[in-house]
């Protein structure tokens, strides 16, 4: 009934490859969005990601993405190096299988909040293009960290148990 | 092997009312956004949902999403009626699965670029709040289209095949 050890492995190390790039893309994401600083030279007001609700949003996503893979990679370790699994048989499939698939939702969900609002603010002020280019950035590094764990997440949804059981 | 018929009637079932659900929740999102119109009465100029991208973006994802489910209907209904699936066995599981988690991406990536931009418009003019209450009527109304989406993609996740196969 159980899949070949030999393509759980395969899928295994695909996973965590996966998790790894998610975490570097995320990462990159959080620099970018948390440098980012405007200043109006007309009025010498300073405009920094915390000061729209949109990007605010966009960091909480990316620190919750952050966050889960964090906790994904530790205890890929921990099964590595103490030959167990915390989450053994099919609560950690199911807990795989929802991890990714609402990470994966909050992370695009983040990214697509960031973009939306990026594309219109460029059109409506386009002296700002250093401001909404890193802004974009931004978002296109949490895209590429959405796309892996949404990939991860076709891993996790094939290895789910039968819902016979 | 297989889970039992009344076990798989059920989600059929389940999962047919959360794409009739999906379709009505997306058909109103779309009369929301469409009819949305603002006159600017200082300049006398008009702004639709099409002068705005990330409007657009979001009326696209709908009409994709709905075109999906409308496929899913008939797909379901001539199931019934013939008594035969056009997509039998594998190939429609995976047809079911893929369909429903890229449909659930895209319905909540129109739907965050919505709100986000929607929060920000109404924060930057305040007296406009008859088109942001619409706008954000219609994201909530996508909000629901996504989460019935998410629920059937989680149906047909548990019934993909074994990796094995």
């Amino acid at each position: 009934m159980d899949s070949t050890p030999s393509n759980s492995t395969v899928s295994r190390t695909a996973i965590l490859l996966l998790r790894v790039l998610t975490f570097v893309f995320l990462l990159i994401a959080l620099i970018l969005i948390a440098i980012n600083k405007l200043t109006d030279e007309d009025t010498d007001t300073k405009v920094k990601f915390s000061d729209i609700y949109v990007y605010r949003y966009m960091i909480s996503t990316i620190v919750i993405g952050f966050a889960y893979n964090l906790l994904q990679m530790a205890l890929s370790v921990f099964a590595v190096v103490s030959g167990n699994r915390v989450l053994a048989g099919e609560v950690g499939l199911l807990f795989d299988f929802f991890g990714d698939k609402i990470i994966s939702y909050f992370l695009l969900s983040g990214c697509a909040a960031g973009f939306g609002f990026t594309v219109e603010l460029r059109r409506a002020d386009s002296s700002i293009n250093s401001f909404t280019g890193k802004a974009n950035a931004s978002a296109s590094f949490l895209l590429f960290g959405f796309l892996s764990t949404a990939i991860a997440s076709i891993f996790t949804s094939f290895a789910l148990p039968k819902k016979a059981n």
